[in-house]
């Protein structure tokens, strides 16, 4: 189990692979963001294609991110995320890789049990693009005494 | 069919209202966030309860405000989100409400067909409270002369 105190500013992490296929795109995007050019197969559109929601894009990160690092750790939630960029648009067949870097932590002021991670994150395709950039904060449990 | 000329800064829209339920909570984060206060219907961890995802409300937000305006708007999607904050947790049986702001809008100095708008997007609960906020970048095509 992970606790706060491990998490060391400057060390990077990669996470798994995601090859992302049109029916997960059309399937999340039905429900969550149904905008022509996320549920179109078929579609030009300003894209030239079809191309993933963000919010897929994201939400596929995160899977990746707790499976590999969260769920071993004594996560306590986020509070939100500082910024968010979607950078490259991510298509059928693209293969996703996620990696993570710890940019900065403190411990909590009014918590002593908890502290504070900024993790700055991405996803880079087959390419070697960076797709998705974000910055987010964590809180995650001290190691007990 | 709107376009970058009739989003007018300071003007406010409210979105449909959605229930959630812990099915769905369940579903979401088994995929994208498989945290035990996500997925485990009986916990009682560091929230008192299962809550949603934070990137399951911000899909469920997204769904919303897309359905209310963007499909009807000349969207050409978003680079990013400049802040986005989980202010309360999201639990099942809430019903939720989507209302977004125009805070700021200028036409693109590179491409003549299009403009940014800056929206103020929040999720309020049944009991008025503001679950979520983000401040958003979308492209929206200009209307055509």
């Amino acid at each position: 189990m992970q606790y706060w105190e491990d998490f060391e500013v400057g060390s990077e992490t990669i996470h798994g692979e995601h090859e992302i296929t049109a029916d997960e795109i059309v399937r999340f995007a039905k429900e969550f963001d149904p905008q022509p050019f996320h549920v179109d197969p078929d579609i030009e559109g300003p894209f030239g294609g079809l191309i993933a929601s963000g919010w897929h894009t994201a939400s596929l990160y995160m899977g990746m991110f707790v499976r590999n690092v969260l769920l071993d750790s004594a996560s306590m939630g986020s509070p939100g995320v500082e910024e968010l960029r979607w950078l490259v648009p991510v298509r059928p067949g693209d293969v996703l890789t996620g990696r993570s870097r710890v940019v900065d932590a403190w411990p909590s002021e009014r918590d002593p049990g908890r502290g504070t991670i900024i993790g700055e994150h991405e996803l880079v395709n087959q390419r070697g693009e960076i797709v998705m950039r974000m910055r987010a904060r964590g809180f995650i449990a001290r190691r007990p005494a």
